[in-house]
């Protein structure tokens, strides 16, 4: 009955989030009628905050430059701004920003409000104090849905509170791609992980369709196929075929626009030689016609310049205006001047674009900052104050963290660690905080230590709380550019009296290209670091605090313990110390596989050829699997798994099929558990994945205790998209797969 | 006039290679009238030696085993046997062992000959001092396509004085996934070079219509798209879009059935989900049917079968038959068994394959078998004795080898080294005649050295040549496996009299999947050896023996001079030596981008999305482009470029423009030199490469001299594979390159 209930709720939302009364569509109609070309196009002209700030491009503490904002929206009619604040800033400075820019587009003549965007990925990034939680790769690693929209909602409040009404997130990128410098962005490299995380961040966004002040519009990004540039590095030229792009790319997005989001922002990059901001094909064949998505499409930054300056697909600034308008943008991300809004009043002049281009993404546009609100009240809500840095918020943050954390080895049960122990704790991460949030963290890049709130903690202040100042020892300066000179004879002598050394390493936090690598291997110096305290003689635990696999293949054989820590947000700290002391008894698993070497980059889901491409090569055979497969995390209690049972043993045409399993958790602790249902299709025309995930339930068992779990599936979770592009299910044999018991059934049409 | 006459003549030899006569025709319809189903199958089977051997699969020797001859023949009636000798053979053997094959065939009812084929890929691999030449990673360095034709006619002899008709030749696959462990086999990264040399390749192997006992049958290999694994493990999935297929990996074989070769081998992998040997698009639609290909398509080793057992897209073994002989394939590489005969039966017996399908195989198939003259006489010739080993061949395995041999690095002209030069000879390679040649030489991995012939040399040996023993000191011991335990103490005491080091390194040889790795760097002690040498203060030179690119960049910086030598083939230690010791004028020019590391795979025609990728990372873009550019290769010249002349600064049309430079050798030394024609598309519907050879030319000139070269281009020079996948010249602005000149003309239709 609840199940039901809950269904109802969603469907009320979607329909909300959908629904646009008669009254709303008239008074839209209304003020398109009204508008001028200038209007018109100004309205799908987005500057960045720069442009308006006192100082330009050096803007740092808000402050508006009102002859600047005048021209902005009095002359070029713009119809939003976006985020460039060089770091966070308080809430009032935020709502008295939001309220001077609205203030000046009453100066205007049809008063259209300005509606204002920014990158709120984990939290609310450029507001002071905001809360934040653990990166979606992290997230990814919790396996709770739940938590993904109850992180959701806490940004979207704090976002509120700013007077932000657009939130550019969720990242529904698929995450197959480890060396590329948004991969901690993702939901890792499973399809259905990143399905369903990114409708529930979306529904969480947007919830009762975004008329409470609780609700931010979301922005899908980056559609399509931003991830999987094939060198890895960022905004560099992704080559999939279509069938790739439909099986592993667009069910997120199918997904969420389904989940009602009401924006959508597309690859800078190019597919197959066609930059996606110039394709016709994916924003209006695909999204709009076969995914039915009717919100607003904007550019990344600077991408429809780029058609031109850098992609060379256009031959003229102009040309890439009017080739972007036309394949179905309806506004640009300029960002930093007014050319757009010359170049596509010429374009239009030119009959370049037509009207009923412009009219359709105007009306896009309004419709928009009707749905929230903005043409109700367009200035920051006072009620929204209040939703601003809840207490509860900190516990959220906590609990995300501590189920992101991942124990990936725990030799001999060195883990977890009694109060009692004499600690060295070193590395270059055991002082950080930045590199346990990582990008987008109160500035773009996140490492900028000045900005984060004072109550943040390091690893070592965690751990100095679980065991006493008394018994720690530290050996290593604060942040990543100190590691460099450490000497292994000190590092030895400072082990000497200590039980454990509890070594932090990875990355400190990056975003975007700065994060572009040519590397995934830990640096050298972090790699000594690990074989010296290898060499003291005491049990090493590795702690990683980083946004993505840094191949520790090398080290991880002298290290009596992994705790994988991700970028896990403000709690990050606190739930590495609950983990290591027993607090906590750690229940994330990989998002990813681990991989040992940029030469061995496999997935969960690979094709049978990969499992066998070694037959003649025992050097590889023995090297061949990732350090640690997906899905992979170890906890302080076992769980043991029933046999599997089936409702049937055949699956008939639009049927259900019920998969149970029983779980006991035969360990002496209490635990939370990750049950995952992967298939595995015998045969089919294009050549099956060794297995997919389909289902995936968290549950917590006390010590003893055990729970039948049930998962529902019909064929179309079974199904795959074919050569002629079609997702099917092809009659025939499947395995089904939970934990390492397998269950056989036949589909039949 | 010179050249409307070699036109005709490859027209002539063009239609030759396609022609059959009409009686020819009606004598093949007439056999096949009188087939049975079971013949008719049995024509399609192809097995291996081994079936037939003496002692099975551990056939040493040659033998054969009547029994086993009589029931593959006689029982199963083979149309095909391939080679699977453990190890090379002497021409005796062979000639005794293809006429025992032949004798078994006529105690059949219609007294078919078998087809023997195998794998000649830089020369005749498996006949015992036949003449090996460089890998053609290495012929693509020459830019030389004159030697490709000439090597190729060399092993067309050879083979045929072995009894053998068919060679397993030449390899079109596109080099451009350096992890690939057959990269050696390809042209390396361009499609230009590749189009151009494999076309060559197979005039020179079916020359005057396959009519001489100098030609063999060519096939090409292997069609599509196998060198572009995406996780460059040999046979794994494949994912391409199709306008990457067509613009990066089908030219070569569109150019090739233009130049006649009579058959095609298929790729073992899957492209996009589906095995290559299972898609009726690739085999049907664009081979036959766009290409016009009317010669043999056999499968790659066992790879019917592994449309059931590897591939899962057969849900059995008959369905992987019907399959794959529906999709286009005419003989089965089985080849450890009749299992496919059986299958193929049962399948034409149960309609699941047209006998249309199966007449038209066997007509491919006779058809093949009467063009390289078994019908007349299946015995080996023996008037094609005497062109085993001639002497000339070793001189032009000298002239390749010597034109291969490119020089990275020079600093301060360290090279060429005097005669009285006082040499320590260092590293793994100084002593190994494998890791000159590679694979495919002798056995399959290329790495017994027993099977080599006897005056076979190593670098340590032909510099010994050079400066005699009293100047010679050597460290390490031969081959790869003794260099881990090197002592850089006795290196530096070693050094200390000495002028220069010359430190051999690289990779031994391999074939296939035992060359999969997970890491293109040089091994740890290899990279070690190169340090401890660097730190004895002595200039240090080296010299790479290797069929890929391994990355040396953390000791490129310390070595004085680099000379890169490939696997260059039987005289590949002569070539190193003479262009040392100034006997030889280094010409060879890179055909790979020579990468830095895993992370910076970058190629010479890249977009320009990858040319300014790291705008905001400093760290990265001091270290993206290659160690070493595509067309990189140092003389002991030097030579210098005029500006571009154009006969028009517009191509109209299909005219022709024509593109002079006149370069001058301002050197003191005679030189060989590549001059090389790059374009450049400014703007076009897919993002233009950054640039394109599009044409080059090897002169000789003599110290002062100077030449005039020139270039005739057309549109189809400059064309691309559009969005709608054909290939097409857009009007606009071009950019012609040769060396650092530059000049523009615009393309009007």
């Amino acid at each position: 009955m609840k199940k039901l209930v809950s269904i109802a709720i969603c469907l009320a939302i979607f329909q909300l989030a959908l629904a646009q009364t008669p009254a709303e569509k008239q008074k839209i109609e209304t003020i398109i009628k009204q508008m001028t070309l200038e209007e018109k196009v100004g309205q799908m002209t987005e500057v960045t905050l720069a442009v308006v700030a006192k100082g330009g491009g050096g803007n740092q503490d808000g402050s508006l430059d009102p002859a600047a904002l005048k021209k902005a929206i009095n002359d070029y009619k713009v119809g939003s701004i976006l985020n460039t604040t060089a770091h966070a800033l308080s809430v009032d400075t935020w709502r008295n920003m939001m309220t001077e820019i609205q203030d000046e587009t009453k100066n205007t003549r049809l008063k259209i409000p300005v509606i204002y965007g920014l990158d709120a990925i984990h939290g609310q990034t450029y507001t002071l104090n905001s809360t934040l939680f653990p990166q979606n790769i992290a997230m990814a690693a919790t396996r709770n849905t739940e938590l993904v929209a109850s992180a959701a909602k806490v940004t979207a409040n704090e976002l509120r509170a700013s007077g932000v009404r657009w939130n550019f997130a969720p990242v529904l990128d698929c995450g197959r791609q480890p060396l590329w410098s948004r991969f901690p962005e993702t939901y890792g490299e499973d399809v259905f992980i990143g399905t369903t995380m990114g409708a529930a961040g979306i529904k969480a966004y947007e919830e009762d369709g975004l008329k409470n002040i609780t609700a931010v519009a979301s922005c899908m990004k980056h559609y399509l196929g931003y991830s999987a540039s094939r060198t890895g590095k960022d905004r560099t030229p992704i080559y999939m075929p279509e069938i790739e792009m439909r099986e592993y790319y667009l069910p997120q997005f199918r997904e969420a626009v389904k989940a009602g989001s009401s924006s959508i922002m597309i690859n800078s990059s190019e597919i197959n030689g066609e930059p996606v901001h110039a394709s016709k094909y994916l924003l209006t064949d695909v999204l709009r016609t076969e995914l039915g998505f009717k919100g607003l499409i904007v550019t990344d930054w600077e991408d429809i310049k780029r058609l031109n300056d850098r992609h060379n697909v256009a031959a003229s600034p102009r040309e890439a205006v009017a080739m972007a308008i036309n394949a179905g943008i309806d506004m640009s991300m300029v960002p930093n001047d007014f050319s757009f809004y010359d170049l596509l009043l010429e374009a239009v002049k030119n009959k370049e674009v037509p009207m009923s281009r412009i009219d359709d993404a105007v009306r896009r546009i309004l419709t928009l900052k009707m749905k929230v609100g903005l043409f109700d009240n367009p200035y920051p809500e006072d009620a929204a104050v209040a939703n601003f840095g809840k207490p509860a918020y900190q516990a959220l943050a906590l609990d995300a963290a501590r189920e992101a954390m991942t124990l990936l080895k725990n030799d001999n049960k060195v883990l977890p660690l009694s109060k009692n122990t004499k600690v060295l704790v070193a590395g270059p991460g055991a002082q950080s905080i930045s590199a346990m949030n990582g990008c987008w963290s109160y500035t773009w890049q996140g490492n900028q230590e000045e900005w984060y709130p004072a109550d943040s903690k390091t690893i070592l202040q965690t751990i100095t709380e679980k065991v006493g100042a008394a018994n720690i020892v530290t050996t290593t300066g604060k942040g990543f550019d100190n590691v460099v000179n450490f000497d292994a004879s000190q590092l030895k002598k400072a082990a000497a009296n200590v039980d454990v050394i509890i070594l932090c390493l990875g990355e400190n936090a990056y975003a975007e290209s700065p994060g572009n690598t040519t590397e995934l291997a830990l640096p050298e110096e972090q790699l000594q670091l690990a074989q010296a305290a290898a060499l003291t003689g005491k049990p090493v635990i590795l702690v990683l605090t980083e946004g993505r696999p840094r191949f520790i293949t090398s080290i991880a054989p002298a290290m009596k313990g992994i705790l994988m820590a991700y970028w896990s947000g403000k709690k990050t700290a606190e739930a590495i110390a609950d983990v290591l002391f027993g607090d906590y008894n750690p229940n994330g698993i990989l998002p990813f596989s681990y991989p040992r070497s940029m030469g061995e980059m496999v997935l969960y889901d690979r094709k049978p050829t990969e499992d066998v491409r070694e037959v003649f090569n025992d050097n590889i055979k023995t090297g061949y699997m990732p350090l640690f497969p997906f899905g992979w995390g170890l906890s302080y209690t076992s769980f043991e798994y029933s046999d599997i049972t089936l409702s049937n043993t055949i699956l008939k045409g639009e049927e259900n099929l019920t998969v149970s399993v029983t779980v006991k958790n035969t360990g002496a602790i209490d635990g939370k558990h990750t049950v995952e249902l992967y298939s595995h299709d015998l045969f089919a025309s294009i050549t099956p994945n060794m297995q997919r995930l389909r289902a995936f339930k968290k549950i917590t068992l006390k010590a003893g205790e055990s729970q039948q779990v049930s998962f529902t599936i019909n064929k179309n979770d079974l199904a795959f998209v074919n050569a002629q592009l079609k997702t099917v299910t092809e009659p025939g044999d499947f395995e089904l797969m939970i934990g390492t018991k397998k269950a056989r059934f036949t589909y039949a049409q």
